[in-house]
């Protein structure tokens, strides 16, 4: 079968490797229907550390095409969610929602699991793993429904973590896939003021479709300044921040105010979070961490079957399994918001 | 009048000073019947960052003697808890119960505010700051009801913070006063296993009274295996840091598990949380700065008149005022826990 594969920085190929397979009992095999490219997928392709021939790809739906002996729940046909992480669903933190903390966690497409822009996967813990959806492979619904493997529950972790609540004005740092969908996350949470910061005028655009009610694209202290200014000179009670650098943290430490709370969902490329005394006279928290996303779908998918919420529109390109390497050049030059993946 | 004034390090001294009187007519005066010595009152003490003839002293209980021609509420001959900080009762941060974050804020003893340890006080924006009680100057009830003023109600704070919630296992780090109201806190409501951190067998012997049911004596690397084991590996679900150092901070990042929350109510005297990236990957929260112990009064009081919880058992030393600069000393020698004052 054909997978992506990342050998080295700005290098991405499509290579044929063994095809999946059951190797466990728990293992189920899913041919995939969507995938799609990340940003922090851009981390490795910008040098990070990255494992050398890492298969690529975190975020699938699938159909299932094979399941080993001890599966109970998912069966052969079923059209599925595949969340980021895997997850046993039977430990104390999967019990408690938190299935990126599962004691036999892994993550996709992370040099151990198979990685989701490919043709297909094998699925460890297929139970607690994936989620089965009702629907046919090709709804109009799957670019939506795609999002809650990631980038929408994602969101959705920033804004609960920020605790965003019905009134309370809200910032959303990073105008990529995730910050989108903060915005909507923090909308249908009740935030009636939703600053979006961020510069690409065509993801302010769709912020704005989103909910977003103010526009700061300045960057540091004018940044603060700015969004000082839309608060009444408080700052905001809730901060999503979805980018992961130290300088985005520091800007969201700054525009929080007293009593607020941030949600950081973007992976941090900072050692420590600085300002702990104002933080403390403050009574700021911080918070987040990588989403269970499997826990949210419950809470989620209605509102996509519903249309109430339409977070698919983050994804302005689609390709095939060979388009994945432009795919990543796109959205690595801004080209592209992010990109979906017909394999 | 006389009042606590702290000239230099380790000097601590009971000097006349001008009486208390009206300045703004939203303030009042109290006649303090009880004060006490608090546990940060040593950093000053030790020569921290302090103001050089600073008034000390940030908790009273104290009878009402006059009030300005704006106060609306509160009434002379009340008996007042004096919470440590004044506010205004009005501003959005008070509305939303964080006093400690009124836009109008300040902290009693810190060199600005009159210090609680004294004879008599003036209190600004009384009806924003006081709470006042139905009960008389001398009630057996009275080291309880100090300790709402701060210890009781920062204790809680730090469980709130931590988000104790039933069943979940709790450790709190320092055995000080707030410490043990601290454990009060986490058994009120509903940690069946709470882990106290501390080193003085005295103290440990009063919070296994509180409701403690492991004890931890030993320090950094140690401690946090200590706690590990004592929790099935995981390390616990709230964290309740109740000292303040950078050590006391890296302790609580180190076992706290995954998802779960540190409540930091100890002064800090580190710059940086570190660790970002660990509290992260476990989507661990931090939160917490000074408590709002104004509004839980509300929730606390009435378990302290039934008797349910008792607080008071903190103090173990009374004095006057000319006892005072011996209490200092006495505190600093962990010769006494806490000292209450009788002026």
């Amino acid at each position: 079968m054909r997978a992506t594969i990342m050998p080295g920085v700005h290098e991405v190929r499509i290579d044929n490797v063994p095809d999946a397979t059951i190797i466990e009992p728990t293992d189920a095999i899913i041919r995939v229907t969507r995938a799609c490219i990340c940003g922090s997928d851009l981390w490795p392709y910008n040098g990070g550390p990255n494992v050398e021939g890492q298969r690529m790809g975190h975020e699938a739906i699938g159909v299932v095409e094979d399941v080993g002996s001890d599966v109970r729940t998912i069966r052969r046909g079923q059209v599925v969610v595949m969340p980021f992480a895997d997850s046993d669903g039977t430990c104390l933190f999967c019990e408690e929602g938190l299935q990126t903390a599962c004691v036999h966690v892994g993550f996709f497409g992370n040099g151990k699991l198979d990685g989701a822009q490919a043709e297909a996967m094998r699925i460890p813990m297929a139970d607690g793993t994936l989620y089965p959806l009702d629907i046919g492979e090709d709804d109009a619904l799957m670019p939506s429904l795609l999002t809650l493997s990631d980038v929408m529950g994602t969101g959705h972790h920033a804004a609960v973590c920020a605790r965003v609540r019905p009134g309370g004005p809200v910032a959303v740092i990073g105008d990529g896939a995730v910050g989108l969908c903060g915005v909507i996350a923090a909308k249908r949470l009740g935030a009636e003021q939703i600053i979006i910061m961020g510069r690409h005028s065509d993801r302010i655009a769709l912020a704005k479709e989103f909910g977003a009610t103010d526009v700061v694209s300045e960057r540091g202290e004018e940044a603060v300044e700015r969004v000082r200014e839309l608060t009444g000179g408080f700052g905001v009670q809730s901060v999503l921040e979805c980018v992961g650098t130290g300088q985005a943290m520091d800007t969201a430490m700054a525009i929080v105010r007293a009593g607020g709370a941030v949600g950081r969902v973007g992976v941090p490329h900072y050692e420590v979070i600085s300002g702990a005394q104002p933080m403390f006279y403050g009574n700021v928290a911080v918070a987040g961490g990588p989403a269970p996303t499997r826990a949210y779908i419950d809470e989620l998918l209605p509102e996509v079957l519903d249309g109430a919420i339409d977070p698919g529109r983050v994804f302005d390109r689609t390709v095939g399994l060979d388009g994945v390497p432009d795919g990543y050049r796109a959205m690595n030059e801004r080209e592209a918001l992010k990109v979906m993946i017909k394999p």
